[in-house]
């Protein structure tokens, strides 16, 4: 059964679900599958590699997708927005960096521009570029992203642009992983929600088996947001962001200790990019949320998709129940 | 309209919001005010001043109201607990401290035993010491906290409860301030809400008109997690636990200079200390969680109470309607 919210309505979806544009672990066959199910997948554009881009687009086939970029990184190669737009995505999600330069191309293009916003000045410069979607990004979520708590936020968020510019939809995303996480987003006031950490968790993801082994073990006190990850990979990441992994050897290893990990950083770089390919979740960043305490399998994201949504609606029916 | 789960059954109230027995702010009349509205208000038992509790429970007359405690400071006075339980008590709340040389004591006496938890640890502890209910309490909330986010956090402890002590209730604490939050708490499996910011902001706390003006004007981006508070007040919290207050010029001139400020604390403490008297705001802390975004009145409690429950109860009726 579907559940209906002006986010289905708007992008004729069965449920008011995205997976999340995870750079690296979100291919085609992720997002495909997650749209094959009624929601809507987004390709992770991630630091722009155009031939990967074009794979994963190819590898989506027929299914409408969509695609994110990492904001600050598309500002750098700014015609990967015309290779991506010549794919004809459903919509195309921009974070972490000023939407303004990108969301007017999204939007004449005929897609759905969406703004992830981790604080109130990021909703109000989405507002101002003019995102048909604002993604309210909350703290626990796993990679990228800053401070405020996923279930306040998310109010405020809803609060704002209902003054504002109550045609912008809002979606939560951080710290949801299920039908209770949706049920209590739409009780929150959001259209829908994005999620990431519990896609990153499915059969489609590019995740090696180290990972999935360690989420499934670790319960949701064990990540941690840190600098270091993007200090190894040298990628120059703003101030205001930092990333959400398992807390593991190579966090525990360096955390506090930034400055020393960029003095040996070679020597440290080679041993992590082993580990990262290799799937030891000990000395690679493992990019997953708080929501990993709600993970227990790896299933299809299909599949996800539709054990959420009967999950939620379940809940859902539940709610004049309460009220005696 | 009364809201119904286990928490209103199992405590005979109308509604399941507890107000949170907050420091110095959570007096007798606010308690009071609370639980004459159907729902349950705790007096703030703080660092232990035992002729200020005896007047607190006095002024809330012949109201059902509770009692929490600070656990580490009430190991160093544990015969605070006995002068308390003088008072029968309706509830005993204990947070950041081990719970089990005191649970027993709670339940003998009759009352309840509410743990406050903010990780799963916690929460393991809690179980094992015989809470009768545990609050889930995520890093929104303001005061003292760690480091989980309220969303995925709570339903964690909803899932490892239910397997482990299915007789346990779960509350839901940190970033909740309205209807909204109660009614996307039961959708995430809690059996209701423990609520401080939003009590904090009532007519009955004991706050200066300063600190409200000052959260009233406060977005949710505005608040921070800090040591300093509790370094310029001398209060020796386990390093595990922090404080959110507003971002101020108190907490902008030190933040990260903890070291400095220990060095010349008589001086900053007076000023600190005189700053607290005179409800400045910007020169003592302020101790609101991000909620303060969704604050924007300062109401009666008892008012609060109704209007958290009329919004959640109409918000629960919609849930059906989702699903088409």
């Amino acid at each position: 059964m579907p559940i209906t919210t002006r986010l289905t309505e708007r992008l004729g979806l069965a449920t008011p679900i995205l997976s999340a544009p995870m750079a690296f672990a979100g291919g085609g066959e992720l997002a495909a599958s997650v749209s094959a199910a009624g929601a809507l997948g987004l390709i992770g554009g991630g630091y722009g590699d155009g031939d990967w881009l074009d794979a994963q687009f190819e590898a989506a086939g027929n299914q409408p997708v969509g695609c994110g970029f990492i904001t600050w990184s598309l500002a750098d190669q700014p015609a990967l927005l015309d290779r991506v737009i010549a794919h004809a995505p459903k919509a195309v999600m921009l974070s972490f960096g000023d939407p303004a330069p990108f969301v007017p191309k999204v939007r004449e293009a005929g897609a759905v521009a969406i703004c992830q916003t981790q604080t109130m000045a990021h909703i109000r410069d989405a507002l101002a570029a003019g995102a048909d979607i604002v993604v309210a990004q909350g703290s626990e979520a796993g990679g990228h992203g800053a401070k405020r708590g996923t279930l306040s936020f998310v109010a405020e968020a809803v609060d704002h642009c209902r003054a504002e510019s109550p045609g912008t939809l809002v979606l939560a995303a951080g710290g949801l992983a299920d039908g209770r996480g949706l049920a209590a987003a739409l009780m929150l006031g959001a259209d829908g929600v994005l999620m990431g950490s519990r896609f990153w968790a499915s059969r489609e993801a590019l995740v090696p088996q180290g990972f999935y082994d360690a989420a499934l073990a670790a319960d949701g006190d064990a990540t941690v947001r840190t600098t270091l990850v993007d200090v190894i990979r040298r990628k120059q990441w703003p101030a205001e962001f930092d990333i959400r992994v398992l807390d593991n050897a190579f966090t525990r290893a360096w955390q506090g200790r930034e400055d020393l990990l960029r003095d040996g950083l070679e020597e440290a770089e080679a041993r992590y990019n082993a580990a990262a390919v290799a799937g030891d979740a000990d000395n690679a960043g493992v990019i997953v949320g708080e929501a990993t305490g709600l993970i227990r399998d790896i299933p299809s994201a299909g599949d996800l998709v539709a054990r959420i949504t009967a999950e939620a609606e379940t809940l859902l029916k539940t709610g004049p129940g309460y009220c005696s």
